[in-house]
């Protein structure tokens, strides 16, 4: 008998120290395959998980029959229906209740998972924290926080596309819960906060940043440093980067496309001449390995912040180990008790 | 006797049919030995242009003796001071009014240049422009323009510094001067014009992008698709890409901070083992190649679009090769009348 059917038959409260993952079977270009690979990988990972595999129940258990794996840790929660990510994602949460996002986000909200992932709609992801799980008491806006890339090793770039025109309030409440993220879950002790801006000075940048640099400059229990020039991102100069999400969003996607063309770029250079044919066969490990340290998908999921429970997005194009890294996010992310530390940082008005 | 002795004489009527570019021979970290190489060799590159050095006349002259040139078509113009880059730009240009930045754009003011090129403080040379130089009428605010490497070739960037909070109807403008210059300075026929987004649906974005993009969409003179995401900038989906000046300071200096830190990355790589080092040795050349073809400086510098005159901003680091390529491009933006065809599409209300 699983932990699950005991959880059900006690009303929704969990007899497990274990973190709950539930986890949407359906969501993402890989799905369902790769989302179950993940999850039997991330079992054998850590003995600290249960996973609940949210999705078509045949498709799943068919998917599975290939996996030798602890039995009592995996379950499947039935969702008939999927959100498509070219839907409007407010009309797609409305109408289909039985969509493994609704269903798996159900779970949190009724405490019989700790964390939701999904690599479906990001659309359909933010509006169901929101609307379905909810926010933490006096949190404003709860924002997506994925982990960068950089020379030094990571930076947590809050918000990313969550929230557009943003108010200072909610730029404050960033930096707080980024910092707490970066320091329990990413291990980076006392982080250091940078807003963007286009200039190093405190009078440089537009409305918002002008408003909102004092404020921050004000907090006690931050470690700001100031303004972060795009340029310094990759150099890893702030280990919490703060801005709205119209920037964060062009932040993330633009590290990506410079990234794969200036590759590409690359590799077609090289497939230039005879001499760098050769040359491109001896520099292919130190290259790949190289390219690795700056693939976002090593590093998890992004959680939206400051949710009753966590709920975390994986890239649209998730492999399996994305998603085992993911789930062990989940983990720490409850071991640490971020949840109460942000409910203690955010002091409701 | 210089053709510019003649202009004073004539009281600032140009008797030539060359481009004058007025060159800041003091600003940019390699100032003024780059600076000065690059306007002997854009003198051999073409006949149609006359270049007044405009800073400390000793300092200039000393360095010039080193070369063999036309002198009827160099000449000093002497200013005594020098902005540096760390001074408050509306200061600096109220008070240092024999700078290099304040003189040379009083020759443009007054029509004894068509053009003033700066590597100088980037602050100077956008107040100065506006406030010596002046804005053509009906232009609302003038935005830096700098051209960016793509997979396809270059792309044209408004704004990108110029003007932060901007009104749709300032992006607007951005999107039919970029056009104007595109079609006629880099010569891509009916140039494909985008509004940076967080989405490709013309729903997404937040409040400026909303209320722009049905204004970019009735406009029969642009030729605009509509959303271009962050992600697809690198690739050269747009020819003309439009935001507003905090997104594209922001994109640009990621362009800048990716490239380098990936290009690190990967040298870093080749060098740990024997076995990469040689790799690395056979594809230099090959590597060397694509990496130039994303060399932002190869493209010359960024003019300041809608003024009286033309101001172009170059690199702080440029050397002379993108001095050389600055003032050639200056020509062509003359030749090609860019200001004329800006006062035609550019209604005054």
């Amino acid at each position: 008998m699983s932990s699950r059917i005991i959880l059900v038959v006690l009303g929704g409260i969990k007899m497990t120290d274990r973190t709950i993952v539930a986890l949407d079977a359906m969501g993402g270009d890989n799905a369902p395959k790769e989302m179950i690979k993940g999850a039997v990988q991330a079992l054998e990972k850590t003995d600290a998980v249960q996973v609940l595999l949210v999705g078509k129940e045949d498709v799943i258990r068919a998917e599975l029959a290939q996996y030798t794996y602890d039995k009592a840790r995996i379950e499947i929660v039935n969702a008939t229906e999927v959100i498509e990510t070219a839907e409007p994602p407010v009309n797609a949460i409305r109408r289909k209740k039985d969509s493994s996002i609704v269903v798996g986000m159900k779970l949190v909200k009724e405490g019989q998972a700790d964390a939701f992932v999904s690599a479906g709609s990001s659309g359909a992801v933010l509006v169901g924290g929101q609307v379905i799980v909810g926010r933490i008491k006096g949190v404003e806006r709860p924002p997506l926080a994925p982990l960068i890339p950089t020379e030094k090793g990571v930076s947590l770039l809050v918000d990313c596309g969550a929230n557009v025109d943003a108010r200072p309030s909610h730029l404050v409440q960033f930096a707080k819960m980024g910092s707490i993220y970066m320091e329990h879950v990413v291990g980076i002790k006392n982080p250091k906060v940078g807003i963007v801006n286009i200039g190093a000075e405190e009078e440089k940048g537009n409305a918002l940043v002008k408003e909102t640099f004092p404020l921050l400059k004000g907090e006690k229990n931050i470690n700001f440093i100031g303004s972060v020039e795009a340029r310094e991102i990759p150099h890893g100069q702030a280990d919490v980067i703060v801005c709205e999400a119209f920037a964060g969003n062009i932040i993330l996607k633009l590290f990506e496309g410079v990234g794969s063309v200036l590759i590409s770029e690359i590799k077609k250079g090289m497939m230039g001449s005879l001499r760098s044919k050769i040359g491109a066969l001896l520099v292919k490990p130190a290259l790949k390995k190289a390219l690795k340290s700056f693939d976002s998908s090593e590093y998890g999921g992004a959680p939206l912040l400051g949710l009753n429970g966590l709920v975390v997005k994986t890239h649209g194009s998730s492999t399996a180990k994305e998603i085992c890294n993911t789930i062990i996010q989940c983990v720490t992310f409850k071991e640490q008790k971020i949840n109460e530390k942000i409910k203690e940082s955010i002091q409701p008005e």
